[in-house]
């Protein structure tokens, strides 16, 4: 019984323990310039980082599924850390969280494995993008909503987003300057609903979309393109061809970032806690 | 055919027409010493008064159905002035609305009858409470729910509830101090339910309360007791005993004005819009 220690990888040397923490963490993206760190700006990874750095100097830098926007929100961003502290996950959760401002929270901490990357990890993700099209203003979550000058028709939206369902490539429903080689992603759910929002009852559409993965901006971009089919100035043919066009100026303009909320990430088998 | 004008109560004077106008208002209550005017302090009232009279400094006192307080919100909200300005409803409505704060908006205007007065016309009123009660704290719309240490139990919540129902002297759930004669009022419908709220599916519970008429911070009471029973603090008999005792300490405490919003106010018939 000489075999491998599973845990071989993830204690290369016993004198400097380490754990790897798995994240699961809300935020309203209202204050952030997005998620990812940058010189001179506060963002929602530089405050967890801020954060985690106060209870454990020597933790190594923190990781997300997914660099939301500037403005845009999340229910459930993924994230890991490795950190030479060994405390019980619970404990973390509270640590990180007695140290984060009011708009972030940890939802979960879990132990993961020492190969977790959040980035490899997340096989699905899931978001939501909220229209309101009252002709009268919104008064509440006035940042989470993207007001229409008039009401949109759902059922059209509904018909078009079909054409985008499947593995295409979505070249069309990319910010132009993008250097990702493969342009292909698979969007395994689109849904377009009229949503009975707590506090806006019928005045909400909501717009869900699942895929394996998103090119830079594609869910705003859609939603924008299916915000001009529901105001009725591009036919729902439209998006079909604006899909097959494979160039950005085929497709409507990028739906502003405040409307948009990382809903869920799905991890592989591998990596669920 | 000599017989009375209905419209003589209306305009005394031909020289000085007079309109009516009722209006449907929601706001967000968070900034707002709430809506009675006050000196020296920023009400929804002295907010709306000073849009009017913008557009028409001749009218007369703006009065509202419900004298919400600081930090509760409406969606529903119904006030009247009388103009010396004579402008279609739809023109009022647009004209006030872009003298007014992103927090505060006119929902509908309508021209009502000379005589219309928002408080004896609300027969019946609709509240509704947001209770949280997720172990983890909120990052959205922190200041419209009230967070609560541990999971209520809503089965019981509901159940207590059903004692209320009815017409009652309801002297227990009325702050002390307060002199008003009859404290007998009815309930028609209180609803305890776990919500699917927007942002927090599953995590919030909203007690829905309607009636003819609701003495000083008695919904807050209700929902204050209703929440020591959801905690197991209280047995569902003591709603029973609490309300019989018709004295304000048999009662549970007060619950934070920022969970609560005037949801509907339903007016009597003379004077539907």
């Amino acid at each position: 019984m000489t075999g491998a220690d599973p845990r071989a990888g993830r204690e290369p040397d016993a004198a400097t323990p380490q754990q790897r923490i798995g994240l699961r963490l809300a935020y309203d993206g209202t204050a952030y310039s997005g998620w990812q760190s940058q010189p001179h700006a506060r963002t929602v990874q530089g405050m967890v980082a801020a954060a985690i750095a106060t209870i454990d100097p020597a933790a190594d830098a923190l990781r997300g599924s997914s660099r939301t926007d500037a403005g845009v929100h999340a229910l459930d961003q993924v994230a890991a850390f490795t950190s030479r502290r060994i405390m019980d996950p619970a404990v973390w959760q509270r640590a990180i969280n007695a140290n984060l401002p009011k708009d972030i929270v940890v939802l979960k901490a879990w132990e993961a494995a020492a190969s977790f990357d959040p980035v490899e990890a997340a096989i699905r993700k899931r978001y939501r993008y909220r229209l309101y099209d009252n002709p009268v203003r919104p008064v509440f979550g006035r940042m989470q909503v993207w007001r229409q000058p008039s009401p949109l028709d759902v059922a059209a939206m509904r018909q078009a987003a079909g054409a985008l369902v499947g593995e295409h490539d979505f070249t069309s429903f990319e910010t132009a300057s993008s250097q990702r080689r493969t342009k292909v992603r698979t969007i395994y759910d689109l849904t377009v609903e009229r949503a009975d929002a707590t506090e806006h009852p019928g005045a909400e559409i909501h717009v869900e979309v699942e895929g394996n993965g998103f090119l830079y901006n594609m869910v705003r971009i859609i939603v924008g393109s299916l915000a001009m089919i529901g105001a009725g100035r591009r036919p729902v043919e439209w998006m079909t061809e604006a899909l097959a066009a494979r160039h950005r100026p085929a497709a409507g303009p990028t739906a502003p970032a405040h409307g948009l909320i990382l809903l869920s990430i799905h991890l592989d088998d591998a990596s669920v806690e």
